[in-house]
């Protein structure tokens, strides 16, 4: 366990809840729709008692965790948790009442809980007469949750959309054929983000026409880890031999055109972030409503001149009233086969009152 | 003058004559159709006699400006220079003739001249009982003069076809407006190529349509230093007011849609380096004759959804067909002017047998 500095150990423990709250992984289908949460118990006298962490749905939230551990010397400790302490009883009782019968006296934590539902949980510890600080380290809490807390906010799941371009926007040649438009590296690289989120979204299009499986799958093609949910939205029957409703992951057929219902629906099923990946009119439809809150481009370094477009109509007819997100980073990719050349991956983010 | 290896002189003199040879600054309108040329004097002991670099058309080669300095020390001397002395009467008489004369016992140079036109110089100095060697740096030299080397094997001006284009493939909005594509950034770094190069080129619809000034101009928007000749290919008659026939620089209207054709007329005219800046389909012409040698993209990160297209269709239909060049270099722009955002730029070369 380190050594905190006895003068002002609160940081300190902080920093270490932050790198509690981290170590249990990436944010992913395993931890969501929960948040990755830290905890450490101070002493009256600033030493360490306890930490904890959060492990994802159904295991015990992150406070409850490091109280279980410092059993009876919790009596008189402050806990410096990362986020909020929950307020309602879900899988686990709240994380307020398990503080104040343990008998904290002082709770600092980082970031408020962005969740109307479960916000409250410090108004409970006051209540108790419990010494409550917020907003150290507020910022790195937040973005160690920073689709959950956008997803809790919006009170709906964040939307990813990604798609692969060449440098002269099409996503297929004019026969339709598509295999590669990106590197290799750039297709695992997209694996990797895949295996971000809880939720695939593709529209009945691409599973009629492309018939992708969706999975997280490693460098040898296998899949991998917990696999997001694969939903297919749209109002057309599909053939059940489509590989999205193959036994390798859980899927869905979402029977709405709707944009903002799809979300709904997936938001009543604890979905957090949703990875969009086709085809263009879908995504075209999400971007029309606002829904789209981050997009990942594959720039291929190849020319196909005609063939099927990457994005559909907009809708935009002068250069004014083109759609221009904030561009959040641009890497190169470099080859990783025999044969490839370097690819560009874009992060955007569209801008508040754009669409 | 710096010190050479006593033991070894003639890699550093080589060191020194490519040093000279790139003072004269960057390849452009100012020294086409001539390449850049460094030479370094030596006496018997190795010791450096003098040195001297040509200055662009009508100005000596680098072989005549040593000698001239050297005077009579350069008799018993080494002549160390970067391309092999030239053996024709061009605007200056022949340098193998000159260091003949002059009483030079060895030469030393780096390139083999590419031109089929002035070769024969090494063989001329032989015959004279003058000691020749070649190879010496032949990279570094070819890399230096790296258009002009391979305009001259081509016998037909080096093509850099440039485009902006936005992340979905378009050069300019449904309403015909593209006023701005690319960033402030790009525009700025598009004038610095336009200056590596001694020719515009677009086709007569970019003339009559969106009427370019096709200048080099600085940040201020003012034409800068020695302007590259602009021209215009197409059989159509243009209107005496497009700026591209202002009086900024010189311009051209070649009465051709024949890629070959205007190349052959622009050799013909001495000129060793076409910047092509559209439209689409002079762009395709000109790629599907396998007369693109190098392209230069800007790419935008936004999205129109639909308007003009920055790639015309090159008749491809099937993925595997697709025209893959090597990626040369990818670069982010970081933006040069507030509200801009990064774009990036991709310098790619057309490979061996594609087209």
């Amino acid at each position: 366990m380190k050594s905190l500095d006895q003068r002002d150990p609160e940081p300190g423990a902080m920093r270490r809840a932050l790198e509690l709250a981290a170590a249990i992984g990436a944010p992913g289908p395993a931890i969501y729709p929960n948040p990755r949460v830290g905890c450490v118990l101070l002493g009256p006298d600033g030493s360490m008692i306890a930490e904890g962490y959060h492990r994802g749905p159904g295991t015990p939230h992150a406070e409850v965790d490091a109280l279980a551990k410092a059993g009876d010397a919790a009596r008189g400790a402050t806990a410096v948790v990362t986020l909020e302490p929950c307020n309602h009883t879900g899988r686990t009782g709240p994380c307020s009442q398990a503080l104040i019968e343990a008998g904290v006296v002082r709770v600092v934590y980082a970031q408020s809980d962005p969740n109307p539902v479960a916000a409250g949980g410090a108004a409970t510890l006051k209540q108790s007469g419990i010494e409550v600080e917020q907003g150290l380290y507020a910022a790195e809490s937040r973005d160690l949750n920073r689709v959950w807390t956008q997803a809790a906010e919006l009170q709906r799941p964040y939307v990813t959309w990604k798609f692969a371009t060449t440098l002269d926007g099409r996503s297929a040649a004019a026969d339709g054929t598509s295999r590669w438009v990106s590197s290799r590296a750039a297709r695992l690289d997209t694996h990797e983000l895949r295996a971000l989120s809880d939720t695939m979204l593709v529209g009945t299009n691409t599973v009629a026409v492309d018939d992708p499986a969706l999975t997280v799958r490693d460098a040898e093609d296998r899949p991998v880890g917990v696999q997001p949910l694969r939903v297919v939205m749209g109002e057309r029957d599909l053939p059940e031999d489509r590989r999205i409703f193959d036994a390798q992951a859980p899927s869905l057929h979402l029977r709405t055109r709707d944009p903002h219902e799809a979300l709904a629906a997936l938001w009543e099923r604890e979905r957090r972030h949703v990875f969009l990946e086709g085809g263009p009119t879908l995504a075209a439809a999400f971007l029309e409503a606002g829904l789209v809150d981050e997009i990942v481009v594959y720039v291929a370094p190849f020319l196909l001149g005609a063939g099927r477009s990457a994005v559909a109509d907009l809708g935009i007819s002068t250069i004014s009233d083109a759609f221009r997100p904030r561009v959040r980073s641009v890497d190169v990719l470099a080859p990783a086969a025999v044969g490839d050349e370097p690819n560009v991956r874009l992060i955007l983010e569209p801008q508040k009152g754009e669409q």
